[in-house]
């Protein structure tokens, strides 16, 4: 097993292998893929779609020195694996081992970090740009998928770099999938260029024209430039790229390496911006994944438990709460299975919207919805949903428009890491205008903070995390009755304040604090954030010297920075000690580790509680 | 003068005149324009632009039953006039006089709130899915201009949009212009729309086929609707509006009022989406304004005076540093006079990048130009910097890029209004990883900030506000020097901190405080807000019982919010007195009527501050 694999050891051995073996060992990749990804999880279709097109890539062009910018990033294992990072993927999505994507410490061939989708042509022309500006001399590529061509970002750069002469090659990676089913105007378009006849026969020719050229080498390109306009009646004339300014190319069998090292290599000696439209299959060479992609977009490491999540239960309320009012509609960017939206999908086809990748016009067509009386639910990633932070502001929240933000995996993340951590939403939600911000602590609150949600009529927020969880004796919350800050426990001299899950972290806290430390901390539990209320908060704080905040959130405007700013507008001052995110850059991990290493578990906040008393 | 526009009372009132009648209203409402703008400020030169398309929509269609949305909202004020509002057109942008924009309190004609670009086709299509949804019956409209089409998430709305089966029409206003010279992709294919000759060709077919319509009525629509297929050949097909799946009818002469009507006539009969490519001309019938628009694009006041503004002083500096740093780039999303890079753009054609109405692309293009060793200068608004919030966050300062961040129009923007406010700034900016952040409280402390950011190796966002501050006495920051915070005057038990413009400011409430009520205030001032040299910060503070904190900014997130945190996480306690935006909704209009009636004009402060002292 593995025998071509094991004698790849750094990226530019793949450059004396033939075809023949070249096929050999994308076999094997995808092998070693499909037994490694099954143990430690992590993105498997995605991967097994593109190992062919990351062997041409890296077969023709010479990386560091050729820049390949891979757009979300997600899907560069085979990358990682030919970039002599094999040996530790093992190690994959693991507290201090490989990252899911790429990072630019872990290797030179990680040219740009990502994890949101959209961004690579953008860089890559930024790249690209500098490089012309100082004479260097090197090749720039962007492999997009056509998921991430949805987002609007992608579409801005693709018009800058479009009217440029500057050389570019924009590689399309086609699945006809972005993580659900890909969506939209242009999905349907790259469909009939796929199945078009005309580019069907144009393709042909292409790779017969190119299979007579015996050798891809300098001289001959050199012939080719010569033969450019008869060349150019090849291409496909008048696509959306072509009308943009982009040559086009395609659509290739992303699954062929032969056509791909050739057209590649035929593209490298053109100038100008380029785009290659190669078509792959999401999960390529796996039984299960091919047929059901989604299911596979990323899978769980073995080890992970079935656990009732946030999500599940917000996807629960929502069909509950929809089969009773017809205004209820849902919308996902390109996340339905992600957001827990499936069942709601399927039983309310007519009120579900899957906008793609786009988490702008998600929100502002909420808004356009909440306009006409129509009651949206726009459930979207707390990272992700960073993208909307101007029409969050700008259409809903300064027209007090009741759209509902249900924000998950907001919090620590694990495995995804850095770029995926929703550990900004307070700060970049608390001062929008009008927002109000719930924060339950466990599942079952969800339901309640929705019913919530719609009795009111401007935005509202609720933030959940990734996962469930740990059960728990603390009251639920109902905010339908009551939306208060809420004494759980009361305490000596030491008040525990804490929002969503973090309430559950503090309860911990409380006890190792009784039983390590003999401290009697009191315990509040804030479940809405924003709008405070804080006269309730002022007369629960009244009888303590010392207030404790926790958040899963970055600490500067937090949790705990609101709370503070509340109470001293009322005059209040206490002593405060405050347990969050003191940096926004958390690496990827189990959780629970990631914590630990932020001295953030409840039995290290417990030490450091007794610690900080003595000097206060 | 104004024979026909008189009797225009109502928007319905068009609907009794015909085309030469509606010409001479079309006349009337220029010279009023002029007249009236060139005395209040404003938008002209696309208000100019739109006359005939305004007349002609409120003449097909039955405003506020029928939905129009109109981009980002400068170009409405004939929408403004026609629709009840003509008398109040001599408070136009003043203090509680008609906003500059559309506003839903003003009008039930004002469907939905803009200022930023590119929301108006999501926000149509949010609409006319609602009307689906409860079987409401009217049309829905969006005019989008060709500049905020080239904003992603206007690509994203006609992604969603183009695939539905839902009754939608755009407009695309293309004047060839967003606000500078319009550029990319898009633009060229544009022109080349309007340019190729079959395109003109079949225009001349459909104008002559509907010019055989005797009149445009219900029963002839329903023939026409029969002979479909053979209708269809008269439009022009595969262009990229079509090709994402919606109708295409264009280019139309938007100037031609009969044309217009009758195009508008037949497509409000038609299902499914549809674009209408109407080509107007940036301030048609002025002829300063139609030479050169850019300048007309929004006129000041007559009374407002020639200053060096931070605008001016940063494209000096601009200039000054990028002859001596050939690394130094320029970028602008489409406001290259407004963020004072006019004269970088002559000077340095090469290294000046209009990105078009694309601020997220913007900072990624950035992003890569950084990676390879450029040093980017990114130059947008406050508030439309907003929209780039992910991308600065994801993009750039995970991994601490060195971006510069030039922001302009951070604070109040006076005339422009809510939408325009730069007041959340500190608040988006303040907690991302790696951020740093200047406030210069005047013109000259611009290159020093800039000289300062060329030395760090990260992004540095610098914030100034629009226009000047007023001359001061206070001694200028050189951030090469010394950043921290800088105590201008002693005090007595009052110290009072301050950031950028509102430091001055400060300096006016110190001398109310000691002239009125013989209270002798401290001053310091914070010219870098992060990261805050809390060290320093403890030392000046400690000498005073009460800190008061003064800025140009919403409490919530702002600058108070990072001086009391600072502080709290050393443990120093104080009574705090906050000076800033309570709500981040402000009004439009000048900015010293909007800073006292948010109680916050140097004198209010003072009073207050002796009255607050007096509680504590």
């Amino acid at each position: 097993m593995f025998e071509i694999l094991r004698e790849i050891r750094k990226v530019s051995d793949i450059k004396l292998l033939d075809t023949k073996q070249l096929e050999l060992l994308s076999k094997d990749i995808r092998k070693f893929l499909i037994k490694s990804i099954t143990k430690t999880g992590g993105h498997l279709a995605s991967n097994l779609g593109v190992v062919e097109l990351t062997l041409a890539l890296h077969y023709v062009f010479d990386s560091p020195k050729d820049k390949i910018i891979w757009d979300v990033g997600h899907q560069t294992y085979t990358h990682k694996i030919l970039t002599s990072r094999k040996t530790k993927f093992n190690t994959l999505r693991q507290f201090e081992g490989l990252s899911g994507f790429l990072k630019r410490h872990e290797s030179p061939h990680d040219i740009f970090e990502t994890g949101h989708s959209s961004t690579s042509i953008s860089a890559a022309f930024g790249i690209a740009t500098a490089r012309d500006l100082q004479n260097q001399h090197f090749h720039v590529l962007a492999v997009i998928g056509d998921g991430a061509l949805t987002g609007g970002m992608a579409f801005e750069a693709l018009n800058h770099a479009g009217r440029s002469n500057t050389n570019l090659i924009v590689i399309l990676n086609d699945n006809e999938m972005s993580i659900s089913k890909n969506v939209g105007g242009m999905s349907r378009y790259l469909t009939s260029l796929r199945t078009n006849q005309k580019y069907q026969r144009s393709k042909v020719n292409l790779v017969k024209f190119l299979s007579k050229i015996p050798k891809i080498g300098k001289m001959l390109m050199g012939t080719i430039k010569h033969t450019k306009n008869s060349l150019k009646n090849l291409f496909i004339k008048r696509t959306i790229f072509e009308q943009m300014g982009f040559k086009y190319f395609g659509p290739i069998d992303g699954h062929n390496i032969d056509e791909l090292i050739k057209v590649l290599s035929v593209t490298k000696e053109l100038n100008g911006p380029i785009l290659i439209h190669v078509n792959t299959l999401k999960g390529k060479g796996y039984f299960l994944a091919e047929k059901e992609p989604t299911k596979y977009h990323g899978i769980a490491s073995k080890n992970s438990k079935l656990t009732y999540t946030f999500s599940d239960a917000f996807g629960d309320a929502m069909v509950k709460l929809a089969s009773k009012n017809k205004k209820i509609v849902g919308i996902t960017a390109a996340m339905t299975e992600g957001v827990g939206l499936k069942e709601f999908s399927e039983q309310f086809p007519d009120r579900f919207f899957d906008v793609a990748i786009a988490e702008q016009h998600a929100v502002t067509f909420a808004c356009g919805l909440a306009i006409d009386g129509i009651r949206p639910v726009v459930a979207i990633y707390s990272s992700f949903l960073q993208r909307a932070y101007d029409q969050i502001l700008h259409d809903c929240a300064l027209q007090n428009l009741p759209v509902i933000f249900a924000i998950d995996r907001s919090g620590l993340v694990g495995e995804d890491g850095q770029t995926h951590q929703g550990i900004f939403d307070i700060a970049y939600l608390s001062h929008i205008p009008n927002m109000v911000i719930l924060s339950p602590k466990c599942p079952l609150e969800i339901e309640s903070a929705l019913n919530y949600a719609l009795m009111k009529n401007g935005p509202v927020a609720i933030r959940y995390p990734r996962g469930s969880s740990p059960k728990t004796k603390l009251q639920s919350i109902d905010y339908l009755k009551n939306s208060a800050p809420l004494l759980h426990i009361e305490g000596k001299n030491i008040l525990i304040l804490a929002t969503g899950k973090a309430t559950i972290w503090a309860l911990d806290v409380c006890n190792y604090l009784k039983i390590d430390y003999n401290i009697h901390a009191g315990l509040a539990e804030i479940a809405m954030i924003s709008p405070l209320d804080v006269d309730s908060l002022v007369s629960l704080v009244n009888p303590y010297d010392v207030i404790v905040t926790i958040e899963d959130h970055v600490l500067i405007g937090g949790f705990s920075s609101l709370i503070i700013n509340a109470l001293i507008s009322k005059n209040i001052s206490k002593k405060y000690i405050q347990f969050g995110y003191k940096n926004g850059i958390i690496e990827h991990g189990k959780i629970e580790k990631v914590l630990e290493k932020n001295q953030l578990q409840p039995h290290q906040i417990a030490e450091t509680i007794k610690y900080k008393i003595q000097e206060l």
